[in-house]
């Protein structure tokens, strides 16, 4: 479960209850005119719906619950699961990381140390790995961009309702008494597209698009590593390419190892020559 | 035919007409002045049309049919065609591949495989492919930006009819019985405006260049493994290549291939090797 | 003559003074307080002209000339030309081309072509004509961002002439039977600065954009076409190269001559391995 | 301590009371409907949390702190002690620089020298010292993107406030005394959301963005000399490479310097030979 | 001085005033309000200092008196001096150089012709010149950036100040007789935040933006002249390529000298094969 989207999701929600509250109101009266609702959730995700390509349309559940999940990369964890598999390519040969690789539970690095043990060209190992990146990253996009889309088509849709709204009261001049009541029904359909874009739409286009970039950030640290380890790399050397990609502060544990390599500076002098 | 297109339209459409009857009012209304549909449609179209070289805005009709239909890349379809290309051309050599591309229904790829019998350089072929794939994104950006420059105007028409209206209102400020009706008819110009954006044009703009970038994608895939296929590459390198397209969820199939290569390690390694 | 830009125009303003007198105005009452459009037309010039560097300021009047006219790009007979070069140029030597190259109309296609001639190199010739398209895109941005600067500051300027307006109407609220009257006049502001934006500048700017592209276009096809002379390849593979920048319905006639070359096939895969 | 931040933050405050004051108001004013508060800061925060990764949000206190707080590089500095170091690992070689490298306070530039006695190869040094500035400047996004975020939402929530203040206005109209402090009380909320995003969450976020490219242009910098000295640049070329990180006012100290070698052409012939 | 800025400022001003006096004001009403002046300078330089890096707003008013001065690069004047060098280069050597260098005026030129005299590396050449280029360009951005800021910032606290002044008029609203009048006021501070921003701080931080690419397109033209000078390259194509940075009608002269070389073609054939 992804925390953060939950957290601000409710304490959006609770904040428009209770500020409703404190002036005087209730949360019910969002709720008093469905017209507005319909017209905003019906007419921007049909407008997104012409924008997108039907596969991605009806992948849209499954992207909803994306925004719910949190993948966990856990990078210091895959940077010493590389470095050991760099320790045991440079002692006993790639084709030593045959019985690792099937213990892998990350079907991408799996795939790319089956690759070097497969013995496929670096360059061609390169192309592959980088293409699947790339092309998920596409595919993840779309995902963002139906809710970017629905976000920015959102509150137009709320000004389309509040105008039709308007429309009908200016007809209706004659009845003064009821003025008040229709022009505020009128501006509810501006407040739900606004609600559903800044509350909903967007915060989960947003989320989409972080998780995507993070999980980019992560594939490229392994795909870094497994050519690394293809190059026959230095171990040490693979470390510190893979802990560049951390902030500094996560990589303290790993400097301490480095220290302790230091009280040995003829293997280090060794190793750093190759 | 594009079903999303169509549905997203039908559907918006429908919750429009919902709402203003939920609203106590009629479809009908909107057509009641037809001076602000005259000049949102009228408006956009002029000053898009000066935006555009001509010969754009006279194949205008063509893009709009586009819009509505879909091409349909079979992409598993096309990865295994490669890969049978592939196979037989490191078997019996490239000049094998004549009667097969005469085969070929997608004129892009049997270009590619055309000139790869006629042993054009690679260098070559990439170029060419190249050139034609964003020439052909180059032309599509012409008609998903006509919608879009097209959807940007129709907003900004429907204030300068908003505005127009308002300003003969405020000059009959001495009947003020007619007062509500005809404000009411200056903001339907608004509500044209906007409704003409976000209903039809920028939509159909999200969606012609939504299948540009799924035809160029399609396309990338091709010349990528008519390059594979040239280089004399293992027919199961090349499939990994391609596959690296799609999504790992509609790869299983091929994996099931791969799995019953698994039980044959000896060939696997001798191609690998190559 | 541009015919889009001047079509586009008359209709777009038509369509203006249609809906005007549909509505029971006229057209001539856009022009009832001159102010409006000092403002607009002087205070959007006036921020633009600082925005822009004298001399660019200075050559505006060749830059909408330029947006009303079309250069014709005749693509096909430029890629028949640059093939026949290519022809002669294989059998007779590039010194051959020094008599054609004086024929030819088209100043930069004709430097490069003697360039190619007098023996300069081939890495100096694609950086000097290179430069040339790229400096000649950066100098019709500064016609384009002209306009575009305009178009942005008209609306502005249109609020700007309204707020004025509304002030000077609130100091003399005491006087209610002028007041529709002056709160119409403090809108029309608001109108020119939309209309200028929307009719004028802003199409113009985006004409602009539209030629410059077409024009770099038709430069990086005739600098391929050149190079690939210089570089003495195939007539064929030239033809290939430049047919790739068209769309694929505009090489037909061009397939048909195809076509018939495949009548002779010993001679082309004589050609192709070259 | 940064104090433009601080200045800014201050001016900028004050200048909100001031005027307030002389338009007869009070600053106390704007506290006096704590629901508007509530709403802007609670409303765009919890939009931002939904948008930004978990682990984000929680630093999210660190990046206020960074936002006040100026890391100070002096860049002269740095090119002195590089060239110091270009002109020892020259006379004595890479290993020499182990002494030097111990008393460097940047981690960064330390880590580098480190890997340079090492003898890690230059490529290698490359890529671990880019990839780090690269990841940072990627770190450095997601707190400048956070306030960006909430500037954006900020004013949207100030809009809702005041619509739902609008609305419950409208349902009141039958008294109509209390009419102007109500819509008074509504537009509170917009105000506030104004103020939110561009004193507080706008500024920020682009002091945050200025900071981050600060950062990676002066390890670009260093970068830049640790590559220089790997590869014995000559001291003087290493000056001038990073010279050309300045302005060219800041060199006129080292300007001084040159003109002293000047008097030693012989010397300096030799050196540029190198 | 730059004439653009000037006249931009002195007409956009008269227009403001001219409208005021047309439509029955004067302008003497623009200051009847103090406070919306300092509202606007005060709050949008104050939220722009906290955006800026300290160093960037202490030389704003350096930045200011930028803008209203021209830079003078006379591309052809250049060109010529940058040929006749080739010629003397080639001729005697590059150590000729030494003499002419020390009579060229342009400090970025004489430079990078030093360096040549001095046998530095092409590569380094080009390193330091090219990175001197982009790091002026980045301290111009900040330049730029601030006036945008700025610019940006303006209206939006003339909408602040607005609302804050209808917060008031709405507490007021026993006293109508002096609405009108505070209405007035409270819409002062929109129009200044507009003016402020359309009529000196935008058009400000364009011209910077202008200024600077000018400047860098001419840094990279001597740039181009400098290292074909250093690669010894026929001075003819050396004016080809730096003639090529300009516009068309502007080589005409150049085209006459061609013209007379043209009788020399024995001479030009050689110069060309080199």
């Amino acid at each position: 479960m992804d925390i953060a989207t939950i957290v601000g999701l409710v304490v959006g929600l609770a904040t428009i209850g209770v500020v409703l509250i404190m002036d005087g109101g209730s949360p019910a009266e969002l709720f008093a005119h469905p017209s507005a609702i319909i017209l905003i959730i019906g007419g921007s995700l049909s407008a997104t719906v012409i924008t997108t390509p039907l596969k991605v349309a009806l992948t849209l559940p499954k992207y909803m619950i994306q925004a719910f999940t949190t993948k966990n990369f856990n990078a210091k964890e895959t940077i010493s699961l590389l470095t050991k598999l760099a320790d045991r390519a440079r002692r006993e040969g790639l084709l030593a990381l045959e019985e690792d690789s099937k213990k892998i539970k990350d079907k991408f690095l799996q795939k790319g140390i089956m690759m070097v043990v497969d013995g496929v060209d670096s360059e061609q190992v390169e192309a592959i790995l980088e293409t699947s990146i790339e092309q998920m990253r596409a595919r993840h996009k779309y995902g963002a961009g139906f809710f970017a889309a629905a976000g920015a088509f959102a509150p137009t849709f709320g000004i389309i309702g509040t105008v039709m709204g308007l429309i009908s009261v200016l007809k209706q001049l004659d009845n003064p008494s009821a003025l008040g009541e229709s022009i505020a029904a009128a501006f509810l359909a501006t407040l739900w597209g606004l609600l559903m874009a800044n509350l909903i739409y967007l915060p989960i286009s947003g989320k989409l698009k972080a998780n995507s970039e993070e999980e980019a950030r992560n594939r490229y640290m392994q795909l870094e590593g497994i050519l690394a380890i293809q190059a026959g790399e230095n171990p040490r050397i693979v470390g510190e390419k893979l802990n560049a990609f951390l902030a500094p502060g996560d990589v303290k544990s790993d400097e301490a190892a480095n220290a302790k390599g230091a009280k040995a500076p003829a293997g280090r002098a060794e190793k750093a020559q190759a």
